[in-house]
């Protein structure tokens, strides 16, 4: 019979059922130490002890024994750009110049399509290596560019976001688009992959500081006729960007306030960066439902400032945690929430590590409005989880052996793993990454 | 016949003459492609092209082929702590909440020799994965300690420097000493293990805040009777530690002041981190010839503040790389060089990747005096070295094939590599550490 494909995964579980604010233990997370998580056609159907859920389970489920590991749900990465996964830590300078020196260079090669599969597809791969599920992903101003993201996507069953970028000045003459292409390549390819397999489109002028008035208004026009479709942008990273875009949109009271005026900030909004923002961009952001891209490592490695998480929720903003490459130094998560929680610390904003899962997961979804999808191991939603090791090397095997409970072994996993800490990747529930191990 | 152990080993060198300053590229620095390095009884006696050293080469020699690996000269960890090693990556304090919740209660435990040893033991050998060759390393309060790490360092003919913790106050009862005793037992262990193999000792007091005058005055005396000892601890690492001080030393000008009055700033003093100094402090250390570590992924994990390595470099202080391990976040060189770049970064000090090189070097070895046996590959000099792989992840392998010269290599190495980088570590010449390939 073909029926419907029933697994039941034993492992340790840990996951969000909601935010668990600054609290250090929470009820917000849920943590079964022998735990099994039943999955249907893909989704939840179940989770809880194994004994209990053991003893009622039917003889049609598989069971895949994962003892030993501890499984979270799949990491959401709010913001990074597939491109520039060849030119990840590029030397020495800083936004306006990087993007001029090693940003613009690179994304020229992605209107030949073969050049832009070839890094799409290993750029997928990089991403389930480290347990990421759900991306949002900047492609570059070539249709192909976003084909070649999308077909990877799918032929993985592997959500993702994405969608043509938008520049038409301040750019390089060979890769700017124009307003009236920039909102018809964008229809047609929403029209194509927005809604296909578990793919979303984005539309995604790069930032005001390349765009003109007349595209962002286009890009506007667009965002409104599909409101359920994505706006992907950067704000407020650099101070000199600040500065540029201040200078260029004169009559805009701030750089949010540029994309407000052409109706890009909405639900389904995400601005990475949002470091050098107002009291009044803040509860712009909060009252259209638009979300922030935390980018830790890429707002070091570039030298932009640090993040304010605290101000940011005080003013009940969504936030999602991005790993920006090739700005950002890692396709991992858990990396980022390192260096999420090294950037909060010298603000005195201790993240603890159940707000680190969330950051890495429920709050990612909810910052992408995928929380009825994606986030948890609540029954209904897609079977995206992470299989993490607790021996990827001898130092976090020693280390892991004396941790007293799962808040403290997840910190040290995100404190000193890596690639190597995910033993195996699911999609929907069925492998779609598993370590080589020696 | 027995004499001299003769080896030729072929790779890619690269390591610096001098300090390459903030120059990019720099006459600091030499580069063979395709060289040679010619080690005698553990000694470097030559260092070149390879066509040209093995046309004249004695057939007396073993010839050992890393062709596609990068060498660099060993790395000198100028500031970590072995006992700590085991709350590597605990949760949420500042530095002196951090002191009492981990780093006491992990360090009582050093009384029993077998758990020093045991401790010890994976202390080394997680160094040499991480191609450290040379190490300034704290110990605890209890001379077994000192004995532990000095034996485990010696089995391997490692360079490590270390001491027994001086602190009589300020800190739990059972990890007291006192004046007499922290002279009296540094005096026996720095007797017993000065100079014996590769191993030197290091005058230890915790930091102003665990000391009486009368200990420190002590720990001046032992300084001052053996000029060659180092003296390691801690300064101005967090502002709250910095007011402790001023309040426990009224008298004192400054945090620094306090170990100056003692005679415990001279050649040959470490102090850790040095965030918070002012322009006083930098001329003392200058004129003196004290060095400073810089320790930046400690100085992130646990909120200190960003190092000021232009401030330090104006006054010509010395300078070298710490990881800090337990409040550093990694034992590896490379990794703490890419923290170092990310907090420069945001202070707009970018490091160069020679600079970096030098730091981890050279520099180093100048800041522990022991330049003229380590450092770089000078004929003379130890032959302790670090062979890295270019491959050691796919997105490694993917990188690196686009890389054009020397420093953009060891520069993605610094950002994207860790343990898997260091393909084999060597101690004078003889084999320490080889990674396991799948």
């Amino acid at each position: 019979m073909t029926g419907v494909r029933k697994k039941a995964f034993r492992a340790s579980f840990w996951h969000c059922l909601g935010d668990p604010g600054n609290s250090i233990e929470s009820d917000a997370a849920e943590f079964f130490e022998d735990g099994l998580l039943l999955v249907e056609d893909g989704k939840v159907s179940a989770i809880g002890p194994a004994d209990k859920l053991l003893a009622g389970l039917s003889s049609d489920f598989e069971l895949i024994d994962r003892s030993g590991s501890l499984i979270v749900p799949g990491f959401i990465d709010t913001h990074v750009h597939y491109p520039q996964t060849d030119m990840i830590a590029a030397y020495g300078s800083k936004l306006l110049d990087w993007l001029q020196c090693y940003a613009y260079p690179t994304e020229r090669a992605f209107g030949d399509p073969e050049h832009a599969a070839d890094v799409a597809d290993f750029f997928v791969k990089e991403l389930l290596r480290n347990g990421t599920t759900t991306a949002l992903v900047f492609a570059t101003v070539h249709p192909t560019s976003v084909d070649a993201i999308f077909t990877a996507a799918l032929r993985e069953n592997m959500r993702v976001l994405s969608g043509k970028v938008l520049m038409d000045r301040n750019c390089p003459a060979d890769l700017r688009d124009d307003a009236l292409t920039a909102y018809n390549d964008s229809k047609l390819l929403l029209e194509r992959w927005h809604g296909r397999g578990r793919l979303g489109y984005a539309i995604t002028p790069r930032f005001a500081a390349t765009s003109t008035d007349d595209q962002l208004a286009a890009a506007g026009r667009l965002a409104s006729e599909y409101p359920d479709s994505y706006v992907h942008t950067h704000v407020a990273e650099n101070r000199d960007e600040v500065e540029l875009v201040a200078k260029m949109f004169p009559q805009s009271r701030s750089y949010l306030g540029v994309y407000d005026q052409h109706g890009l900030v909405r639900e389904r909004s995400v601005f990475a960066h949002c470091l050098h923002l107002d009291e009044s961009d803040r509860q712009c952001m909060s009252r259209k439902g638009a979300a922030m891209s935390f980018c830790p490592s890429s707002n070091l490695f570039l030298g932009s400032g640090l993040f304010n998480l605290e101000l940011a929720e005080q003013h009940g903003v969504r936030v999602g945690l991005g790993t920006d490459v090739g700005a950002g130094t890692s396709f991992g998560m858990l990396n980022t929430m390192s260096e999420a929680y090294k950037v909060l610390h010298l603000e005195h904003q201790p993240m603890s590590p159940v707000k680190a899962l969330y950051l890495a997961t429920l709050g990612g979804a909810r910052a992408l409005y995928l929380d009825d999808r994606v986030g948890n191991f609540e029954a209904g939603k897609d079977a995206d989880f992470v299989v993490l090791n607790r021996a990827a090397t001898p130092l976090l095997e020693r280390r892991l052996a004396m941790t007293e409970n799962v808040a403290d072994t997840f910190f040290v996993l995100m404190m000193l793993g890596d690639d190597r800490s995910v033993d195996a990747t699911y999609l929907m529930g069925e492998l779609a990454h598993e370590a080589n191990h020696a």
